[in-house]
């Protein structure tokens, strides 16, 4: 979608936990010290404190969810249809926040980043981490950048389980919840699938126990990333994309290089996915996924897990995402519905499968921005 | 399921296409030479020669479809509850044909055998083989058991491909046709599976461009294999079976080691496969998959296909496959019915995903038995 005018913005840090009594207690027990959130913000924080609104990204995802770090970029931030100056969640008018979750490599700390303790990189030295270590640092960057409470978290995949994390670990501090194409607790066909491509990479040659430097275990990680991929797009989506069209030749070329170009594209996928991202993030990231149950303290009741919640929730699903299904979305809205809180529900016909939360841009814009609008009205008492 | 008297049976050998006019002509242009099929019977052909049935087997299944080799076995055949002695196929009234298919590991000619023309194993050097291939290897052993005409084939999985190429390719040698929890052409959805099954063998430090001798590609081929284990089962029996339980202790161990159920399973039929399967072979027979495509003869239209075809069809579904779910059944069924060919067709309830056509024996056994015993009391005039 090209614009006439390039909306520039720039990354920003923020540092705690330098001070051992500051430092982040994980749900594993240890303490993260001298973690650094790498974020950006956009628009402006009212008077009131009224328009803030929190982005959780998704596995893969960075803090650079809208607008351009340069002129020269060739592409904006990762949901720059839905987030910007005149878009859904306008910037003229909400102050947004999105930052890059620990564990990660884009900018916050991670199993990539220099251990102080040590002089040397984590690397498996990383505390395993959780969704909920996550929204602790998260809420650490809330107090830094002064916002009381926000008008509405919104997240797509594992940024719905932060959402939801946040919901029951800190109700008081938002006006709402938008968890989209997401679940309570990870499925095991997930967990399934997260310990295979797992495992691709921890048996790669060159990942070494995850001390690699430049030889790095990027077999594994394409595969685990190629893997992960076709969970993200549907039947019905390949069969349109790519059906079974060969690439390379009019006929089968009778060995094993790709021939289809469904095999095409992921062989590009996988091998863009490498130069951008790390593989022990890889690996911590998809754990903390792994063991996300928002249940779990409500001994596995997600009626229960919600009792402390008040504000209301508008729940998206996308009809062809087989990864995160309509059902689990479902299983979410009646676990609110228990509670009498206020739920918004809706099932998006798409063929997108469960990238759908990155492409279904219009409807999902007009869905999000008039619930924003309804909220921002009723908090300020129009 | 435990029987009193255990049904021995022994493996046979055919070789064939020791002369180069006998050899086997590939898809792929080249000729395969000195081809061993290993074979099992059961039963006996009946006077008339009405009573034979070919049981096509899956990607990784074998010969021993029934019965047990000796006293000392732990497992019978794999479809021996299907298979045998006052069985579903009885194995006193009919006579009982499998197969080992070329390009496996389990007898039949692979890659994994000797070329005679250097003296060492084929590995890559063994050609690129088709579901057609496999087939016509089959229509040879078909001449050497002297049967004329079958009463059924049958097959599930890549042995109902095997089963509608033979409809397309033999039409006049056969009675009928049932297959089960199968598809006319690979998704490309399936073609991705297999690619990322694949590129974990090809970048095993082990495979050595598939000259591997002591130290075999065993991570890859488990990768392989877990990853294709997950499309066998379905999102509901892993949630009956694993749930979200965890195997080695009470709370998460906060580590990569398997914590939950569903993965040490996964690790588990891992470690098995590699022990009574071929990576090479894998490699060949999933691209054999890939490949098929019973409607390309006919440019893509899937009822010109079958326009030679005549005889009738009992096609077989599951509810929770989502491999080869229902719809590509459902256009199988409609392509035959555009023939005006008599097709049969039940997409069985079932919780147990692709896998089902292994497990769903009591309802499976029942449409099948009586579909052959209508299907020989025509033939016999009765």
């Amino acid at each position: 979608m090209a614009e006439n005018k390039k909306h520039i913005v720039k990354s920003k840090d923020f540092l705690f936990g330098t001070d051992d009594s500051d430092a982040l207690l994980l749900d594993c027990g240890k303490k993260l010290h001298s973690v650094n959130i790498r974020y950006e913000t956009y628009g402006k924080l009212n008077a009131n404190g009224s328009n803030a609104i929190l982005i959780f990204h998704a596995l893969t995802g960075d803090a650079h969810v809208s607008g351009w770090h340069s002129e020269e970029d060739r592409k904006p931030g990762w949901w720059n249809d839905m987030i910007g100056p005149g878009k859904p969640i306008d910037t003229e008018k909400y102050f947004v926040v999105c930052s890059n979750v620990i564990g990660g490599c884009s900018g916050s700390t991670g199993p990539r980043s220099i251990n102080l303790a040590t002089g040397k990189l984590y690397n498996m030295d990383f505390p395993v981490i959780t969704i909920a270590d996550m929204v602790r640092a998260q809420r650490r960057l809330m107090k830094h950048l002064k916002v009381e409470k926000w008008l509405s978290i919104i997240g797509g995949s594992m940024g719905g389980m932060q959402a939801l994390e946040w919901s029951i670990s800190y109700p008081e501090l938002t006006e709402s919840i938008i968890p989209i194409a997401t679940t309570a607790r990870l499925s095991p066909q997930s967990i399934a699938f997260d310990w295979v491509g797992r495992e691709a990479i921890l048996t790669d040659k060159n990942w070494d126990n995850g001390d690699y430097t430049e030889n790095i275990p990027e077999n594994g990680l394409a595969t685990a990333r190629m893997l992960a991929h076709i969970t993200y797009l549907s039947d019905e989506s390949m069969r349109r994309k790519f059906g079974r069209n060969l690439q390379e030749s009019e006929s089968y070329s009778f060995d094993f290089k790709r021939d289809f170009a469904v095999e095409s594209y992921l062989q590009y996928q996988g091998q863009r996915f490498v130069e951008r991202f790390d593989a022990n993030c890889y690996l911590y990231i998809t754990r903390a996924m792994d063991y996300f149950d928002v249940s779990a303290k409500a001994g596995g009741n997600l009626a229960a897990a919600f009792k402390n919640v008040t504000c209301p929730f508008l729940v998206i699903s996308f009809s062809s995402d087989w990864l995160f299904p309509t059902a689990q979305s479902v299983d979410l809205v009646k676990a609110l519905l228990k509670n009498r809180i206020d739920v918004s529900y809706c099932e998006i016909e798409s063929s997108y499968g469960h990238d759908a939360f990155l492409l279904e841009i219009e409807v999902l814009g007009k869905m999000i921005s008039d619930f924003l609008r309804n909220r921002l009205e009723v908090i300020d008492g129009k």
